[in-house]
Order: structure tokens, then sequence, then C-alpha cells
């Protein structure tokens, strides 16, 4: 790996109790370059600009993949991935279904260790903190031909996160719009089904919602994700989410609920959720919660489902009632080190780069 | 339009009998930035870098959506486009789907001119021969939230355009992957879309083929488009193409065909055509031909259609039994003024900044 430290360290701007989140970046980047065939060195080089003309087809025709994590710092200052080689076998997966070359075990785990040593002052700490990373490989060809890039870029951003409080939102079960087609790409993080969301969710707005829960395309028959989520039903003391597929993204989030409910003893069923089985649960009063998991919010808490026109109201149940508090309280305790982790789910980065 | 000429013009090294289509620029492009709700000036500039970091959310994101079109120089040098303000609706139409700010007549229409006027020199004359142009617009804004972006560029660029004889190609019926979902961005020409159809496509080559006849994600039953472009059909006498939808693209050499086969008073059924009918047709010697048409290439013929595991030959007609080769023919001389223009679809590019 080639270090380039930074000489205009913008760390003394960074006031952690205030900050945007998204928009603050990290003092450093990992960049590393394909070109013949095969990946160049990686490189931790200052956070910036790198040219690009409008030709670069990665905004042309969309080869663009990413992955969204977290680094955790404890009271006593210790630093935490949470199961980067998740991160590190699905930005593979996505990069396959684009065509796109994968990415090596030396970039991508020992890059985002790397970044996250040298720029570990602006991990905030506290409940909630983190550091959010962003790993990204899109094609950098400039060429005006709709096929296969010869160049790309491996990239790994960073900005600090804040603690997110999310409060209960309203969702609209989708009756038009969808996410992925059967033998899409729905199940790969690719650039392009994000921008696809965005006008479907700005209309469920307007109606009064804040997000969709997105449904098969071809019957709107049964629950995929929600926004940018994977979503869960509790039904009784049952808690239900769909099975990954080639339209449902296995998120970490998911899995790590998965788990940590098994642990407690909690009925999981990974099956296909039918909207009328929902429905009819809310009517009959055996539906207790849905909600969304994913890495940024960890968990989105519903109050309402829109459907066939009507906003449903979900019940509200307190934090010691409802199984989406108390996961996202495990799972939250468990990233930032403040239980055990039987999972061998943290990851510590360890100092190294101090003497560079 | 703020114009800001080269001072390296790069005609010099251009040799139009020998040039890589796509990856050779002209010396100029133009660029608008949109920031703060509202689109900047409209910039004629040199073709080059600009810098964008890999927090850049078009990429990200993938909100980016562009158009191809192409402008022709005749045998006195004159320069045209071809129907541009069909263009100039579609990328508004692919805009609106992904959430972005439309584009104005001014910076489209205008820029265009302005661009092809200002480069007229790198437009290589002669039969086939064309300057394909490609308008952009992708997000700029450098932030990690899947959202909406704030600041947006729109840009031209172009490179000059080979005679483009295709040889008949053999395409695969799919039978599991496609390219758009009901209620997605089919209809688009979001970037992403390209991107998801590299792999299938590939593993369509592997199997023998060169492109891949998408079918509706739901059943496959359905003819939707072809690789990039729109598909048509010919049973006896009769050409069919599906009907646009919010799957199938509403291509211009798609809607240029429909009318020019009019014209001659061929019968043309804008329809579903099930994949049955076709293969059916095939079977009983009714099928003729079928072909695939768009900016780029013009007309694609196929050879040989895959469907079930089996590769079906396709009769082989002469270019005076082919309508594919006829309303070739019809529209690359209309558009190259080498016949009358009844519909008004030639624009001239007028003699503007010669004197800047």
């Amino acid at each position: 790996m080639i270090i380039q430290k930074t000489e205009n360290s913008r760390i003394s701007t960074f006031d952690p109790n205030n900050f945007s989140f998204g928009g603050t970046f990290i003092d450093h980047m990992i960049i590393c370059e394909y070109e013949d065939g095969k990946w160049g060195d990686v490189k931790l080089v200052p956070y910036g600009p790198i040219p690009f003309t409008p030709a670069m087809m990665g905004v042309n025709y969309g080869q663009a993949c990413f992955e969204g994590m977290k680094a955790y710092k404890d009271k006593d200052g210790q630093v935490f991935l949470f199961r980067p080689e998740k991160n590190f076998e699905r930005i593979n997966k996505s990069a396959k279904r684009l065509a796109m070359p994968e990415v090596t075990e030396e970039m991508f785990l020992d890059g985002l260790k790397a970044l996250v040593d040298i720029d570990r002052e602006w991990i905030p700490q506290g409940e909630g903190m983190s550091l959010y990373i962003r790993p990204l490989i899109f094609a950098t060809e400039e060429a005006l031909k709709a096929r296969v890039s010869n160049k790309y870029m491996f990239a790994i951003v960073a900005t600090p996160a804040k603690s997110y409080y999310s409060e209960p939102v309203s969702v609209k079960i989708s009756d038009h719009y969808s996410r992925a087609a059967n033998g899409g790409v729905g199940s790969a993080k690719a650039a392009g089904n994000y921008a696809a969301s965005f006008y479907p969710t700005q209309l469920a707005i307007e109606e009064g919602y804040e997000q969709i829960i997105w449904t098969d395309d071809a019957t709107h028959e049964y629950f995929e994700e929600s926004g940018t989520m994977n979503v869960f039903v509790r039904i009784n003391d049952t808690i239900y989410t769909p099975p990954t597929s080639e339209k449902i993204l296995d998120g970490v989030t998911r899995d790590s609920f998965i788990q940590l409910a098994k642990k407690r003893g909690i009925e999981v069923k990974v099956e296909p959720i039918p909207v009328k089985t929902v429905i009819e649960a809310l009517k009959s009063g055996s539906l207790k919660e849905v909600w969304g998991v994913g890495t940024a919010v960890v968990t989105t808490q519903f109050q309402a489902l829109g459907y066939q026109g009507e906003k449903l109201a979900l019940p509200r149940l307190s934090d010691d009632e409802s199984y989406a508090a108390l996961l996202k309280k495990d799972l939250v305790d468990l990233q930032n080190n403040l239980s055990e982790d039987p999972f061998g789910w943290r990851v510590v980065v360890d100092h190294v780069l101090e003497t560079v």
C-alpha cells in the first residue's frame, strides 16, 4: 500500500458535536485503479478531487456499486469495524452482477483498516456515533459505447455519522412502482437501484408518507424491501422477513437482526410476506410491529402503512415491548463494545499507521 | 452562452479514415451546472477533465441519464441534426423519472447546435459517417446519503462515428434475465439500465450469441427490446414492434422506422409480440426477419434466435427482399440529405461561431 499522508489535515475544523452527516469527509481516502486487466497499487491519499470528463463510463452506463458500513469507537478509544468480511463478499457479488472486476481482500479489508486507522481521530465517540464508510467501484474509462468498461476505480471514502434517532415513519405499500425486476440487479448494491427509487419516493412523500415498502413488480402482493432497508414484520411474537433473492439485498443488519433474535429465543421465519397477510393481521390485532433495518439508521420503526388509498395506523409499542427496539439495542451495544460479542462480529482496528 | 474556444485544437491529429469510435473526442464540450435550485450559464469549453471526488452522487446512486444522437455532413459540407427535439423531450422524461432537474431548450438544443457548429470540422463525410453526440445529466453533489442530489451537471460530449456495417447477429431470447421491472425505469435512458445488461449479455456471448432479446421479467413470454435497441419482427409482409411503455424505450429510430414503413405502404402493427407467435411463425415459414434499431448502428439484422436451448436460424434475405435493409437505406439517405425530407426531420446547423 502506498501511503501519502495529508499535509493539510482538516481535523481541527471538525466539531464532533456539530457536523453534517454525509457531507463532512475525513482527511484521507483509499483509491486503486484498474487497467489492462488488473488492479494497480492500493493508495491511501488525501481526500480530494480526481479529474474525470463527462464521458466517464460510470456516469454514462451506471457501472458502479458500493457498500455502506461503519466503524465505532468505544469509551476507551478502541476502534472497531463490524463484520467487514460481509461487505467484502457483497461488493464482489455486486461487481460480478455488473460485469465489473472483483476487488481483493488487500484492497478492501486492508484498505479499510488503514483508512480507519489513520483517520481514527475523525470517529466521534458516544452513543450511536460512528464513522460511516463507503467503499465503491465505478467505471472510469472515457468512452461513448454501451459496453463493459476497461478501466475502474475502487475507492473508500468516509464521513462521521451522528447518533441517529429516527422517529417512527409512515410507509406506503407500493402498488405501482418497484425497485427490482426478476432477473434484474435488485440484490446488488448497484448505483442505479437508488436513483430509480427517488421519484416514487417523492410521490409517496406527496401523499403523506416517508418511505415506500417495495413489493414484487408483477403482482405487488409480496413485501420486498422498505426504502433502502430490509423489512421485518412481527405478528404476535414471531418475526418475519422475506428471504434474500436476486431481488432482495442480503443486508448485514438484516442478518444480524435474525441472529440476535434467535439468540434471544424469538421465533424468526424467513419466508415470503404476503401484503394481504400483513393487512389481515393488522385488522385482527395480531400485527405488532413493522420496521426496516440498514447500516445507516440501524432501525426505522413504522407507525402507519399505506394500502389501497388508506393510511392504517400500527400499534404503538413501548421500547420494552418492541422487538425492533430490543434488537436495535442488542446490535448497537455489540457494535460499540458495550456487550459481549459471542458471534465474533467486532474487528479491532489496530494502531499501525501512526509511525508512518 | 459562454464560449471559451480551445487554444490547442486536436483536429490536425484526427484522421477521418482511421479513428476509434467512442474514444476520440472533439475539441469542445458543453457544460452547465445546477445548484441552489437552478441551472447556471451554459458554457462551451475545451473537452477535458473536471474534478470530482469518489463521493460524487452520480457514481454512488446512479442519478444519471443520457441521450444518443448524431450529426451528419452532406456532400456539400452542410451539417444536419436529426430530430433533435425528440431527444430533448426524452432526456427530460428520463430526468423526471430519476428525480433530476429538467434541462431547458437553450441548454439542450442551442448547446447542441453551438457544439456541432464550432467542431463541424470533426464530422467525417461520406456514407454512414457521422458525429455521435452524447448529452447527459448526472448528479455531482459530494454526499454519502442515498437521497436526491442538490447539484447536477448537464454536459454534451461527442465522438466521430464510422460507417457502421453490422453483420447479422444471433440473439438469445431471454428466459431468466431482464432489463426492466414493471414500475421501474426501463423507459428512461437511465445509466443503470445499461450496467444491468452487461453481465447477462456476457453469459449470452458465452453461449454463442451476440445479443439478448429482452422479454418481460414476470413471464418471459413477450418481446421487449434487443440489446440496447428496439426490436422489429416481420411476419409475412407485416411489421410488428412492441408498444412503448414504462418498460420500453421510446426510440427515435424506432419511431422513424414506423413512419418510413407506413410511407412505403408497409403494414405496421404496434402491439405486444408473444415469443410463441414468433417461434411458431419461424417454424411455419411466415417469419421473414427480425431486427433491432437504434441511433448508433441504425439497424442490426438477426440471423438466429436462441430459444429454449436451441439456436433457430432465420431466413437470409437479400437487401432487395429485406424490409430492415430497405428502411435503413430510407433513413440513412434522409439523414444524409440524399433524399427528400417530407417529415421535416433534418435540422440544419448554421454557421454562427466562426466569427467568435
